[in-house]
């Protein structure tokens, strides 16, 4: 059975193809910068690869190219359309009504659409996703996995926020994020370190980055919480910040809130910090001396280390923590830095086996170390591959 | 020598006069109320007690009642204004300009004006405390002690925030607050438990509540942060949120932000959550099977707990931990939600000694623990007298 999975974003299209149950991947590929005359539209198999510099748009017109890929009688995987099953589109924001993967129907439509206002930059890209994809693939069964689902288990005791119950009920809480990759990697731990009970931290270090806390393979805690803009230092965004700075750069220093808000999400974090947005470059200018850079990777790291703590002592104690996604798989200085200096709960690193490049799960901790520390490629199109076939074949 | 010690706050005034080196607290009080027909002022001694409801409309009228008291041929302590040497002022904010107590001069007074922004609601009446001391005391010595100097020790890595550079230069950074509280507790730890090097976590439970990791005697990372708002959950203060909630309030729920941020200061915290704003109740009435009192407190503890937690991962492992002011000395139940399930970290709590009603330090971990948990009486009023014996007489 050949599910696509798509992830619309706000200019980009993430695809694959994923044959279930084997979990082979087909195709996969991405469309970005959709809206200009110069967007990037990339396409690989086994045996091709394809990518083009092409005007696309408008999604639609993305998505029909992706969906001409696939046909397409040189390059293709596929003979008709109809030959895909099922359409997994990841969606940001379930909100408190979704908690579990859902076949997607008019009801459902509309629910993404009430959440409009809780995840503006995201749940109105992933409907127009679905909806684009019941024009192209009438035949197949649309499924939506949320970000948000795994984190329904979080406790009253730490989704609420200290304001008075009425914002509770009017939907401020937190919801988290990320949870499609933070399920999938914990599950992976579990079954490696073949726990029956598990107390697990999963650091997810990627564009967003954000951690949670998982006992027995539940959600009790995560680091973003309204939005997916608090808690770790991000690519652009500041992560935790007293809420106190945001009065004062009205009131004192004449910022818009509107001005406020994108400072927040796209001229902070790392970027801010350093004035480089990718990670490899702060590492390099870093190494170079620039003080900046070496400050902006303390900090980062440093959060990262509060957060380990805070987790553990909710916990009472881990058995094991997870770096997953870009930059939790590729940084070994990172993980380095977030491992120093923690013996005192258990955590020590190998350095030698953390600098090992890999592909697939790498235990980087020191041998007989109390806490196991784990490096897991995160795969949420897997994930999401995984959800929706349980769903549509149970 | 005897130094009054002034903390005037928005409608109120503390004082002490205390004798030193001896430490002697020759009379205590306070007014409550200011602006009002029915303030309460407050006044006691060895021998004498006063309490009495009166208008008293402004802070100088206060002010002058007090020295009145001081000087009063029956109640009295002094017979001549010129025998206070020194009067000692808290002052909330010293901003970066004050990592010490300071003689009070112009520029001092210039200087704390300018942070007038930076603690709106404190700063000037504090000021308003310094220049009526002048005036009433005109023979006295007036030093500030600062709440924030304490913390001037926390390095860039914690203090900062991840956003641009211009910020940070622009004010907005960590200063941390109830210094003066932190820096006395902590004191008295290292001094009980004769430690040399030592890693400390302070509590401190009043109206407002704040953490500290302090190493080798010196702050290194607070709760609160630009402002005494975020952190922990307070009297009425929500303590950490998501910043995007305020963006929603406005945006969404149609909130001004001037509604927002007295939500967030005057209306959220504990009386937010329970509609109660003394502790107290909210213990009673949790006893008594009130789930939203329930909710409040688990909520309450379990934060306290994330930061005992990322205190001592930054920290790598903690020696003591101390809890302070008026809920952390008197609540007996909030120091044993906290430290429950803590054993990972060598924290574990002797219930019986916990449950002791004691007006002086007491040792209340399990005989043996790794970790000390102490309770230990906070005295701002002492240490900024302390603070100015030392400045004056250097």
């Amino acid at each position: 059975m050949n599910i696509l999975i798509i992830n619309s974003g706000s200019s980009s299209i993430k695809y694959q193809l994923i044959s279930m149950p084997s979990e082979r991947v087909v195709c996969e590929g991405l469309i970005e910068r959709i809206g200009s005359e110069n967007a990037i539209l990339k396409y690989s198999t086994d045996t091709s690869k394809l990518e083009e510099t092409q005007a696309i748009l408008s999604h639609k017109i993305g998505l029909l190219k992706i969906a001409d890929l696939l046909l397409d009688p040189s390059l293709g995987v596929i003979t008709n359309a109809a030959e895909i099953a099922i359409v997994g589109h990841r969606v940001v924001h379930g909100g408190k009504a979704f908690s579990d993967t859902s076949l997607i129907d008019a009801s459902v439509k509309e629910k993404i659409k009430n959440l409009f206002s809780l995840a503006p930059l995201h749940n109105p890209h992933n409907l127009e996703g679905i909806e684009l994809a019941e024009e192209i693939f009438p035949n197949a069964k649309q499924v939506a996995v949320f970000d948000t689902a795994f984190h329904h288990s979080i406790p009253e005791v730490a989704k609420r926020y200290a304001l008075p119950k009425k914002f509770y009920e009017n939907k401020v809480q937190v919801y988290g994020f990320h949870g499609t990759s933070h399920k999938y990697v914990s599950e992976k731990a579990i079954e490696y370190l073949q726990l029956k009970s598990s107390k697990i931290i999963s650091i997810h270090l990627g564009n967003g980055c954000s951690m949670t806390a998982i006992k027995d393979g539940k959600s009790i805690d995560h680091s973003m919480g309204f939005a997916p803009s608090n808690g770790l230092i991000m690519g652009s965004r500041s992560g935790d910040i007293d809420h106190a700075v945001i009065f004062y750069l009205v009131e004192t220093l004449g910022y818009t809130l509107e001005q406020v808000n994108e400072l927040l999400i796209k001229k902070s974090g790392m970027l801010g910090l350093t004035g480089f947005s990718d990670l490899r470059d702060i590492q390099t200018e870093a190494a170079n001396g620039n003080q900046d850079c070496i400050l902006a990777l303390q900090m980062n790291t440093y959060r990262i280390k509060k957060y380990i703590g805070a987790y553990a002592a909710i916990l009472n104690g881990i058995d094991a923590i997870i770096f997953t996604a870009g930059i939790g798989e590729n940084s070994a200085l990172i993980r380095e830095m977030v491992c120093t200096d923690l013996e005192f709960m258990g955590i020590t690193l190998d350095t030698d086996k953390n600098n090992t490049r890999s592909k697939t799960l790498l235990e980087i901790n020191k041998k007989g170390a109390y806490v196991k520390v784990l490096m897991i490629p995160t795969n949420e199109e897997l994930e999401i591959a995984k959800q929706a076939y349980r769903l549509i074949n149970v």
